[in-house]
């Protein structure tokens, strides 16, 4: 396994995000790469989701991981561990990523060989919901101990997202978190969502989630 | 009780953050009203510490809270449901508060016969860590399900606060949070904060951290 590269970003945020974005996704699609944007408040457990993800899928699909961090490369080095390719944004006090980064991070990871790219984001349900990545799919994770409130608080977030999981339910026991009142409140900000319940820590209801990931994958890349 | 009032903020980033900050540092020193900032991540219990506290506290302090938020004003509401002179500031996108921001609060709410003003930022580990608010004391929360490696994640946050709150306690059992590691992280990082384990919700842990700010608030009171 390589040790970890790092790229320091420190460029302005960029106005024309869009049109980056815009170019990034067609040439994915052009080269049958599926890229998905995960996207949660700190310590939701993005990096443990994903990993347990991509244990669910590598068989029949290759991953690579862009990671962000404001100042860490742990995450990276938890990727590279489980021996998956792993690429390390360190975006120097940036709170979000946007196109221009992440294309910075597809360039550097290299496409060759690989199916899904999945993008940690920076852990903030605020100014990551700005900015298109680029991605075909975004993703959110919210965990039980956060609270049933947080679609009130971050509506963009959940507006934006595709997919929202919803992680840590293992917590359920000790919370009084109400699992009917986020469903009501999230599918009123954005009726087409799929909503999944999981546990990245014990497994349970991830194989749905990832048949979900898999099938919106190849047809990406079949397309 | 009043209704919940609300403003509404969407003025450009100021500049002179600093000087005001400090004007406003100077104002509440005159007049010995204490001005605390409470910054966390989303869902690590911010509202549920700020009324735990206060319920400690209220007997011999006068308490008035100044929250923010992107898009509501739920937690205002439930500040003045506890019978709370409370104030909310709507963000509109803006994910942290300045202390222009924090001086519209102030003058909003008024300061006759409050004791201490707590701010309750908005929730994010990153953009809030980078604003003074005129505050003379920070004190940050991180809940045990957001997880031990926060401090690598999120160093500046860290390094700026003078209090690290430990909430969630009640969440050991079924974590595998190591609070020396933590402990040891967060002291390499900021040698001086304090650091109390609670949990908001039993209210374990909450007197002794009520302690510190009382006397904090006692002395800037009599100053």
């Amino acid at each position: 396994m390589d040790p970890v590269r790092l790229i320091e970003i420190k460029e302005d945020i960029h106005a024309d995000n869009e049109r980056v974005a815009s170019d990034l996704r067609s040439r994915l699609a052009q080269q049958g790469t599926f890229l998905v944007n995960v996207m949660s408040a700190p310590g939701s457990g993005k990096t443990q989701t994903i990993l347990r993800t991509i244990e669910e899928l590598r068989d029949s699909l290759e991953f690579g991981v862009i990671e962000a961090d404001i100042d860490s490369v742990v995450d990276a080095e938890t990727m590279a561990a489980h021996g998956i390719r792993a690429i390390q944004l360190r975006t120097g006090g940036f709170c979000h990523l946007d196109a221009s980064m992440v294309k910075r991070g597809i360039d550097e990871i290299g496409l060759e060989g690989l199916d899904v790219v999945i993008i940690e984001n920076v852990g903030n349900l605020v100014c990551p919901a700005e900015f298109d990545t680029g991605a075909l799919k975004n993703v959110m994770i919210l965990s039980v101990p956060e609270g049933d409130d947080k679609p009130l608080k971050y509506p963009l977030m959940f507006s934006v997202c595709d997919v929202l999981l919803i992680n840590k339910i293992d917590y359920l026991s000790l919370s009084d978190f109400d699992r009917d009142a986020v469903r009501e409140r999230v599918l009123r900000l954005n009726p087409n969502i799929q909503i999944f319940e999981i546990s990245a820590k014990t497994g349970a209801g991830v194989k749905e989630w990832a048949a979900w990931l898999g099938r919106e994958a190849r047809r990406c890349i079949e397309a």
